[in-house]
């Protein structure tokens, strides 16, 4: 299976390609888009983890802004510039002349039935790549998406998460394809929160990665004791990482239909889950609820300290 | 603290009006709404059960549709009639000859900072009576209800609970009236279903009431396993009847503001919980997200079977 | 028939029940709402009218507020306190004892078939009424409306008219009842601009009533000129008056269906007018294009100058 | 000035077309959009008619389906193909090997100020180019759409256009996106109907374009008459290509905030046009509320029959 990696770097995002990159997932692609930060940042910074990484993934950069929604940013988790503001040096690398949304669609076509995607930042390029040629619907293997919640605790509004509710009308987009999604919501990432021990073994990694990663990320730890009162960090997108590089990381999930409300004041960026089957709907995506957090922690630290 | 009980019986409901009653609760009324089954059949079911009860409590007969929505019922949960079509007789009594939502009114004004109201069906006469004085909202104690979700998982549609979802106008003008509310989601009660050791106890009962509620709740018995996969019977009514009768039943809640939404198509209806405390809103709802099952089960038997 | 004037005065409120009155509508009840400005003015300007009018007709006092919107009002065009700030002295006359949502049933019960209502304010207590005894759409004949825009050239938000936005899920609740409507909507109104010519007349009368109306409708003059550029002054619930008392006043109507919209930030308070039969809904509103001008000037001068 | 024609033919379209092309502009792309029917007919049809036109205007096949919306085509009005079902023969030509969205993109930057694009279909081409490339916002000089309503008066939906409607959320990123816009909503199309009169002259031509436009619009002449009940017929799509040919036509405007809604059961898909000023945002679309029908007419007969 061939990967492309859509994402917002970002912390965890970093912790995501890191780890899908060391663990060996075949990443022929990272596409770029707004979210955490603004897209110049966000591909500032993918560019700097192949780097760290010293990998040769082509960085294709993406969309600057949502559809229809108004622009969000989690400068006050990521920092300004995505990466704690930490005044790392600019990448030797550029970003490659094409599109993410071409490119997703080109890869789509070029690895027909090969060709996954770890979606975890907002969905405008993917939602883009899908109306702008709906033939990769069925090529596209499968998204395995960080987005949205399986209980409506939102980490942005009441019910909304983040990469979602920053775009839900490409969320909607997304859900309606019919490209099988695993998802996996922001609860289930709280519940892997990786923890403050892991961090020990990073900090004795005498690697610039290590150390770069323990750099940008320590507001995060901050970030994590006072919004949800846990000692360690909850890293997203790591968690849907480990799920695409290891399903059995997951240890409960359900397949159902999820959908993506796009109306409302309450609930706009909601993703209503179908748990008892009410709707009629045929289920679109597996809702991992648990994962293997030890196996989690300990593949991410291998990666990250390597 | 008088109470006042708003519901549409539906066998949960009887349930709930035999423990609140035989437990002491100081119910000056019963107000009775469309929901489970037509208003015709809500208020011959409560007049029945205050003869089943001996007792004089007056019923008065609410609203007969919901503000906006088009009229939902649960027959296939509570049968036609709301009693398992168990073909009981025509209660003697009479309803009183004043509207549900005036008594609420009025007794708002009576009992000023004394009354309290456990509103086990849709909210429609509720809201009509705050929509219609709005100076009660400062004279009523406390609304206990039976009625959203707490996770959004519906029972009626993906994300909509039965009561809110039967008039979620309704409901949003309760939810942002200001009086203080305990709000019993359909999660909590699952949580709290009624083993099938339970009814042992109740079948040893002679009285009439004990078998006359053995043949209308046996439908239920079957749902419950069907729907649910769980051996018992749960009884959602009963477990906000608990919540009233003794505080002390709830086990874990959180006290935050509550919102319902109104439009959209998958999210109609939905009880946003704002757990995270997104919303900046003021708290309006105490969430009980579980109860001594063994306290509720043993206050219901002891009801029940007397 | 029988009439009731459900109001919130409002200076066009004063010109509609002064021409309904003195052009012999047999006007049985007041019932006042909160909306010009809040149901303490709206009553009491009701009371002063009454008695500036010299009639016994009995006021009742409604809704202090919208079923769920935030309460809007109209002090810019109507004065704080409704009729232009005119420090006009207390009214001797109360209110009736009774609550106007429970006059209208009443009414509507003992003159069934032979009750209209010419409804001029936010619709809150019709919808009320409506909602709490369902039984009544079949006794009221007729809702003689001014709220809502034919083609959605708002007065208030960019498509919606004051009356509806102010409580638009009360108008939906009174579009969806059943009873049959006469609409006037705002953009008719502003075809029958009463001409300043026709103020000449008025001002000739000595009548206290009179005096008292140039006195507080100077500030709708100016609001007229400076906001829709027009000579003369637009008395938009004057010409649902004009329509009540001779609806051959009524020169282009058409019959149809119109519902309210109540989701969305653009089109909350549309009320959406089904000119090409799109929606296969039975016709619930005769919608009134175009008036007779002179002739509604023509009655509303005799009946201010008397 | 260079134009590109987004288009969905049909026979408005065709009609468009033909005038645009015959009277001169300088349409240096046709690209196409799933629409009055479906992509394949609406791509076939663009060939077709730069056959009979004897031009090489490249044609360019664009998107399949709606963003979020269940396709809606116009076949009652158009024929399954789009052209009647006239049974014309295949095109000799094939599209570009370029996207439709990747054309306006690349055209927006070769002619960055010089490029205008008149769209008369569903918005969703324009709207996929400006939300993968947004910098093209600034480079697109006009775009001149036939689409949404100025008075709520739609011919689809209650209150909704065609070419709106069949793609809302499209049509919200293309009326957000700060391009200027020109726009000409239905009811100015239907007050330009070409009489029954014109078509003599266009009957009396013998090329083979007069008498295919003949052949394919008779329906439409038939349909015009029995919901429109005119005589002649109704071509949207030709006032627009009228006014982007000769904005002089345009004989009344205003230029105001136009919103898209696309929430809600009534008013999704509504143009709200801000008469009033009410909004408080900034105009973003010049509204064509009349034009010159015999001036169009001798443009459009000139353009056919030659």
């Amino acid at each position: 299976m061939k990967w492309i990696i859509d994402t917002d770097p970002g912390i965890d995002d970093a912790a995501a390609i890191i780890t899908a990159i060391r663990s060996g997932l075949d990443v022929i692609a990272i596409t770029t888009v707004h979210g955490n930060t603004p897209l110049k940042f966000t591909t500032r910074n993918a560019l700097l983890l192949t780097e760290l990484l010293d990998v040769s993934t082509p960085v294709y950069a993406g969309t600057e802004r949502p559809l229809l929604q108004r622009p969000l940013d989690a400068a006050q988790v990521h920092g300004s510039d995505g990466f704690g503001d930490a005044n790392l040096p600019a990448p030797r690398r550029q970003p490659e002349p094409v599109h993410a949304v071409d490119r997703i669609i080109e890869a789509a076509h070029q690895h027909s039935g090969q060709l996954s995607i770890l979606a975890i930042g907002p969905l405008t390029n993917v939602a883009l790549a899908i109306a702008k040629d709906r033939s990769i619907t069925a090529k596209v293997s499968r998204l395995v998406i960080m987005g949205g919640t399986s209980h409506a605790q939102g980490n942005t509004s009441i019910v909304g998460e983040f990469n979602v509710l920053a775009d839900p009308e490409a969320a909607a987009i997304v859900f309606e394809s019919g490209i099988p999604i695993t998802l996996v919501p922001w609860e289930t990432t709280t519940k892997a929160v990786i923890p403050a021990a892991a961090f020990a073994a990073i900090r004795s990694s005498s690697s610039r990665l290590a150390q770069t990663f323990l750099t940008i990320s320590e507001p995060l730890c901050e970030t994590t004791r006072r919004f949800l009162g846990m000692e360690g960090i909850v890293l997203c997108d790591l968690v849907a990482a480990g799920v695409a590089i290891d399903p059995a990381m997951v240890t409960e999930q359900v397949h159902t239909y999820v959908g993506v409300e796009t109306a409302g004041t309450l609930a706009r960026g909601l993703t209503a889950v179908d748990y008892a089957r009410h709707s009629g709907r045929q289920p679109n995506a597996t809702v991992c609820l648990d994962v293997d957090r030890d196996k989690l922690t300990a593949l991410f630290v291998q990666a990250v300290s390597a």
